[in-house]
């Protein structure tokens, strides 16, 4: 097995996070562009990564469906195949900027990427199963184990698992993916397989897929009840522990980095990138005054569903001084960046303008 | 407001295992009864006793419903009326009998008691509202609230609440009650009107009932997500954080007590009481080599639905030593109680065959 530590090491815009379980940040949108590279994309691991034999490995589909599968690599890729491209966003990106040093790991921007994904529609798999008419949701489980962190765990080891409702798994990009970028799966990107949740913060996007259960009722594991949930207020009743889902309206600032000296005088060129799940995204400012005062970027790549979209502005400063800039997206529907973060989403979907300080000398 | 903490440390079988929140313990089946007095039945408190003004307390019912409803006491004490016998029982006693001292109030085994409770059956009350058709779920919700005790928290101040599926709480003995064997109940049982679950654990029968929300999906609050919950294997599933529902088969010994003297050659009246929900007990056996042999024990009470029932077996030690009793109940399917602890049920669902060691003298 290659020693991801070893390669993501030879690249410096490459920052791991923790080592075992392996967990690297990239720069964010460095280099600039639409599509970001397998050793330029994030790696968020929860146990050790796994073995897997390829020759021997299958993806088991069981549960409520009228035929179960156990599908090898090559029936998968018998199948008639797609390629989407997806933003996939850590549910903790951004942990960097919340104050009090939260619990998790400790991302700046960059655990997010942009990348082709292509494989095989979940939907094709679940269509072949036949699913029971009771299916609500799919149950994802990879071959990463472990004990996971927080108190309130199991007392023995799990395979990572997650569960997606149907509703949102019968999408047609949703993918049972195998290559990223037009090359296979590299083994800390989930190789063999890699289930490719487009809109979902990237919890759903299960590496090294082994299983799909399909159940006739809301999956309670460990990744979405104590991990990658928090306490939400449905209706008017108390508050409940919910699963996170579907990525947040967000733009982040790639260019200027943080505390960077710019020349007063000089253009600088502000870019970055904006994502999220519901309605495209329709106009982004920037602030260099900490949001007091707003300027329209122009968008450097087309509007395409699930992938982010680059964006530039060209400031030129005159004044000597520090300088807060920030980047703020909106939709068609009027959603915009909130200025804070919502305490309610403890240390998740971390989407409010992110402050970039810089310095013009 | 009477002070239930004065009332029972007049009663010397009663120990208040917390003051604050109040947690009161009674000697189990002290004295021995079918019924259970409301001053000698447990006390469980999550939060400090709420103050209720009756005069101005409603039962709201809204949700999935035709109809929402505000009922005032009178409003239900118009409606037709019923009285159940039913055992309630902490989903944590016997917890004195774990090892390692685990979470959660150390309760012996007084924490479970038999009464009579006369209220309206909620099914009526439900009917009047008129359920939609896509309700799963009731969450009932009491007037207590405060910071609950766990790690994982909601950030805010809470209410009790808790669910129960729509197929158990349609069952014509859940009540919501406003009487304890035939008076008033009092503050800290739950007044005005407490729901009366038989069969589940307590932890259902909501005190101080303000509110029954109906939902059409299952309700993820904090007392079924992180207390009284646990990680359950479901199917071939990864574990799973699972709400305590019913009641399992239990038999507990209430005479002689732990540490008890006894004298050789004197007959001693070794009783207690069983229960469980699912089919009626059909044996009680007691063992007094720490169940190596069982002996047949007799009934005192009749079988009744949702009641416990008392049995006793008269034992003559002829030799002189320390010996360990235990009881062990048998339902009419087979079902025994085990020998040990289920360890997956973490500090709940204290069940097994509990050791109750004495010295013949």
């Amino acid at each position: 097995m290659t020693d991801p530590t070893a390669l993501t090491e030879s690249l410096p815009e490459l920052k791991t996070r923790i080592h075992k379980p392996l967990n690297v940040e990239a720069s964010f949108l460095n280099p600039p562009s639409p599509i970001t590279t397998a050793e330029h994309f994030f790696i968020r691991g929860h146990f050790p990564l796994p073995t897997i034999d390829a020759s021997s490995w299958r993806l088991e589909v069981s549960g409520a469906v009228e035929k179960p599968l156990s599908l090898s690599l090559a029936d998968l890729k018998a199948m008639p195949t797609a390629t989407h491209k997806c933003v996939l966003e850590c549910a903790g990106n951004g942990r960097l900027f919340l104050p009090n040093v939260p619990e998790g790991v400790q991302w700046g921007l960059g655990a997010a990427g942009c990348a082709a994904w292509t494989g095989v529609p979940l939907r094709d798999v679940l269509t072949l199963a036949g699913l029971k008419s009771d299916a609500l949701e799919l149950v994802f489980e990879g071959a990463d184990h472990g004990i996971p962190e927080k108190q309130l765990k199991p007392k023995n080891e799990i395979h990572y698992s997650r569960s997606v409702p149907l509703t949102s798994a019968m999408k047609p990009e949703v993918l049972l993916a195998w290559q990223m970028n037009g090359e296979n799966l590299s083994e800390a990107h989930g190789a063999p397989l890699r289930l490719v949740v487009p809109d979902w913060y990237s919890v759903a996007s299960v590496k090294w897929l082994t299983t799909i259960s399909v159940v006739s009722r809301p999956f309670l594991g460990y990744f979405q009840t104590v991990e990658y949930a928090y306490w939400a207020h449905q209706g008017s009743l108390p508050p409940e522990r919910i699963p996170i889902t579907e990525i947040f309206l967000k733009s982040q600032i790639a260019h200027p980095v943080m505390h960077q000296q710019l020349r007063a005088g000089e253009v600088c060129r502000v870019y970055g990138a904006t994502w999220g799940a519901e309605t495209p995204v329709d106009a982004v400012e920037v602030s260099t005054d900490k949001g007091l005062t707003w300027h329209p970027a122009e968008f450097d790549s087309p509007a395409e569903d699930h992938a982010w979209r680059l964006w530039h502005w060209e400031w030129k400063p005159g004044t000597i001084g520090n300088y807060i800039l920030m980047s703020r997206a909106s939709d068609r529907e009027g959603r915009t960046q909130p200025a804070q973060h919502n305490e309610d989403h403890e240390s998740y979907l971390i989407h409010h303008t992110l402050p970039i300080p810089v310095e013009v000398v």
